[in-house]
């Protein structure tokens, strides 16, 4: 296989890739589907791969859906998933605070539902999810009840994200021992259309500036994730790839736990951001350079079919 | 004079610093009173400099009052105030639009009732203030419909900051020629007991982050709310005297003009700050570095009386 980086991924070299790898890590959004429409040819290239007897895992920043979510979303759209090959941050926070923490006590939460959930399943209790409206004044929000059992503070994805919301993460923080966890920083949630929504990064640089504190983050490209999906499944990082849209995310994730990796164009990252970050001559950014580049997964489909 | 810096102003010192200006400028919060309680003193130093012919001026970061709002307050407190003596960053940041941006359009305003009336003194509309909750879905909030007439957010303290604003702040600022303002930068809002509430530079942070660019501050430690009061009522820098609490807003402020500066210890920063500052050796951070400090301004008291 060639030493040099970010090569088309196609012909030949597709099928040496896929025999070099056991286990092949994807990225949803962007990837293997698009808001609520699946990427043509995804689902059969995500089934070709399991009946070839590849391990399969998906790996997302996405912090509003459960495993069970994801799993159901998947099976609508054509994929052959189980749950337990979903990893995406709502669960993976929920393991980090248990395994990794090893947290006794409760969680202010600042995010969705999908987080309660997984929070409830590992058995963690928090404090509740929704709006959280203001009243009074300056002097009453310094003096806001806290809930003595909270010793962790979590930041994810929440539409409701208010003031009130920001000022009772500072109050929890400014606590001797106070925990400090974050979903992900993706500063933006992009949209068809080239449009896009605040993403958890903007209410985590809120809080962190509040606290004058940095959160621990769980997602991509941290390497928890992989190490969530390896701890269960015994993979072997030098026989698993990456595939993923993002270079600052799904490629540095896989950078970092010393995976192949693979960019696929159906997202946000192009490849010539992926070739302006290997001529920068910064190091930090050759991170952000994947091995080989398709314009779609779908792309995969011939070497599977063969 | 002394060459030397962070002199404690006390003795004939005082006197000789005090005949060496024409015009002094006052932080408010932590220099003339705390909360709702005026230093012991500030006021008698306050309506004395008057008398002795020294033009007195209010500069402050808070954009949460109007001018008259301050000088209602002053008033009540025993200070010998007027409204035109008094620059908030609500005033402030509708001159700097006015006057600096020359804006021709409306503001998107996450902010106060105050910032709202301040804004329509100067003749610029804004969209309103109040609670912006939230509802939809993703793609309705990227396709929100916005005001074709607003060219500029403006980010001053709101407690009813919320995901939605962050969304609509997004949408506006990804528009061609849209301008970003932010009254100040300042973290958090200090309150009595080393308590403390998140201040306007959290929300700022989170639309920065979101919109993925940099806001103009108008606030200390930005030159502009000097340039306003001297533009106002021709003060001449090299005599004038900042006093303030705060090493690196107010301090930074009176290094940034060229103006001599006095830290007062009735606030946030200490003198070992200062020293830190000081002996750093780092060039930003000399601008840090106060000339004199006192305990509180009640130490310019004998001086004016004598």
């Amino acid at each position: 296989m060639s030493g040099s980086k970010c090569t088309r991924l196609s012909g030949a070299l597709v099928k040496q890739v896929l025999e070099s790898v056991d286990s092949v890590l994807f990225d949803c959004d962007g990837v293997i589907w698009r808001g609520d429409q699946a990427i043509p040819g995804a689902a059969e290239v995500i089934n070709l791969l399991k009946k070839n007897g590849k391990k399969v895992f998906f790996v997302t920043n996405n912090s509003s859906k459960t495993r069970k979510m994801y799993a159901d979303k998947m099976t609508t759209l054509g994929f052959s998933v189980t749950e337990d090959e979903v990893f995406g941050t709502a669960y993976c926070s929920a393991m980090y605070l248990k395994t990794v923490c090893k947290l006794e006590g409760k969680v202010y939460l600042i995010g969705s539902n999908a987080m309660k959930q997984e929070l409830e399943a590992v058995g963690i209790q928090q404090t509740g999810v929704g709006p959280d409206h203001i009243s009074g004044k300056q002097i009453d929000w310094a003096n806001v009840p806290l809930d003595p059992e909270v010793k962790a503070v979590v930041v994810g994805f929440d539409e409701h994200f208010s003031y009130m919301k920001l000022n009772r993460a500072l109050q929890y923080l400014t606590q001797q021992g106070c925990l400090f966890v974050g979903t992900n920083r993706d500063t933006r949630l992009p949209l068809e259309g080239g449009k896009a929504v605040p993403g958890t990064g903007c209410l985590l640089q809120a809080v962190e500036t509040a606290a004058q504190r940095q959160a621990q983050t769980v997602g991509k490209p941290n390497h928890f994730m992989f190490d969530c999906v390896a701890s269960q499944f015994g993979v072997d990082r030098e026989r698993c790839l990456m595939v993923g849209d993002r270079l600052d995310t799904d490629i540095m994730l896989g950078s970092n736990c010393g995976l192949k990796t693979l960019l696929t164009l159906t997202g946000v990252s192009t490849v010539a951001d992926a070739e302006a970050h290997q001529k920068s001559g910064c190091a930090e950014r050759q991170g952000m350079v994947p091995d080989y580049y398709v314009e779609s997964i779908a792309d995969l489909l011939p070497a599977l079919q063969g």
